[in-house]
């Protein structure tokens, strides 16, 4: 957790394979070791592999890394473009935990729409989930809105849920961890339940990611594995007991929304069901094109 | 909010009332003041209608005010008889906030069926969601729960809607704050997106509360004023600062859950339907003896 936010944690990977690769480590024994860091975002395994092939490639691979993290600032400002078409004037947009600029290399994921629609002269105000346990909504995500001068408040889980239900939400917009083929979605832990409250209310829910996020090779979402931390991340905040210290607690750190919820995933390519990974934008990576560019 | 809990609030009315008495104030001065104190609740002006008509039978008000609270334990031990039905051996409960003796005048709405359950022999699991701003699942509900040496484990919000969607969850028991006559239930924020993930996984959602948190005069729960605290609660714990000191923040202490994500309403009298209440067990009040007894 000192580094966090799946494509941050993937650049971060490419760099460390770069620094492997000059101290003369085994890029597979790197890149074993880095996959055991973090069980659940994609972005990680991306990364190893990016930089494995850039390696058989016979690339330098400071320069790979690199080009890796500029592919990332790339992937998100395109993220921007095509998310900031969602964001009419004058609407309200609920959002939990980070993934803006702290959450990858530059400019973020579900920030990207955020910033581009304010360029383009849109007001709109953001509810920001302050995201237990950790409060990534109210330390990363509120500290971001103030620098760009976005309306915010911030707001508990819980009240999230409430202003879905009453009526005082238009759009969701959250971030992922990993997204599976069939388009379901690991994200931080309190996703899961937006997404269900946001369907039930029939409000919009948008996932932003690069493609990088997507794992092609897992068919659903039931297969992500889904990181538990430690209890103590629940049981105190800065190191100030919140519980009575005989209680036991549980904090799993990630949840899958199904792609039933999800009304459509924001890439650099463009909006696509959760449905239509396979085909159409999202599966551009594998055109030769776009592969050519990235591998 | 030196005292919280719907019932603790109203038997604390009582006593206010019974006071007021002894020191030659107005009564009806001093239900409009003690009105004002918490917009939600309902056992608050159900506690302050009691004592208007104890007074106009020429009652003894501190005898009226201690008969309230005695009331006031007997309705909570009798929702204990009747939701302990509801606990099969080896199930595991979500609750939220708090509705326990912390909350009642003693015994509690949603921990009385688990002592009796508990009394009878039956072992079961109950995630406390810790319910954030203020905390009263890990900080009061825990408690509560190792004294009574019942399994559990503290969790957010948001790992309570994900652990609903895993099929971890069997049954959801909170408490009320007010009900409307429809069944629609005001709670603690946080209950209505519960109710919502809960329903659309069909796992049984139960409030328990006594008759003196119905409110019989209101139609339907979109008519309970909702308490909006201060954005301190948000920001803060416990004097210490989680957010940037510029952005705003919301706090509705409370939500609406409407009567259809309810599977049925534990009171004194028996376990009603939300839609039953104006007919059948929970009107009971109203009857010509139990209303003897109560006013």
């Amino acid at each position: 957790m000192v580094v966090r936010g799946a494509p941050a944690i993937g650049a971060t990977a490419a760099y460390g394979m770069a620094q492997a690769g000059l101290q003369g480590v085994d890029l597979k024994e790197a890149g074993d070791r880095l996959r055991k860091t973090r069980p659940t975002g994609n972005d990680l395994f991306y990364a190893i592999e990016y930089m494995r092939k850039a390696r058989a490639a016979g690339d330098d691979l400071v320069v790979a890394a690199d080009r890796y993290a500029q592919e990332d600032i790339d992937r998100c400002r395109k993220i921007g473009e095509h998310g900031a078409k969602l964001i009419r004037n004058g609407i309200r947009i609920l959002t939990h935990c980070n993934a803006g600029a702290l959450a990858t290399v530059d400019y973020g994921t579900v920030m990207a729409p955020l910033r581009v629609a304010k360029e383009q002269g849109r007001r709109f105000f953001v509810y920001v989930d302050e995201t237990r346990p950790r409060l990534q909504g109210s330390r990363l995500t509120a500290w971001e809105l103030l620098q760009e001068g976005i309306d915010h408040a911030i707001i508990t889980g819980g009240a999230a849920a409430a202003f879905l239900g009453r009526g005082e939400v238009d759009l969701v917009l959250v971030g992922a961890d990993r997204i599976a083929a069939n388009g379901d979605t690991a994200n931080k832990i309190g996703t899961y339940g937006k997404a269900v409250v946001a369907k039930e209310n029939r409000i919009p829910f948008y996932v932003a990611a690069p493609t990088s996020t997507i794992d092609f090779d897992l068919a659903s979402g039931d297969k992500i594995p889904i990181e538990e931390r430690s209890p103590q991340e629940v049981l105190h905040l800065d190191g100030h007991p919140i519980a009575p210290k005989e209680s036991p607690a549980r904090n799993p750190a990630f949840d899958v929304t199904p792609a039933k919820y999800i009304t459509g995933i924001i890439t650099e390519e463009g909006i696509v069901k959760p449905g239509e990974l396979r085909s159409g934008a999202a599966k551009a990576p594998r055109k030769k094109t776009s592969a050519k560019k990235r591998r």
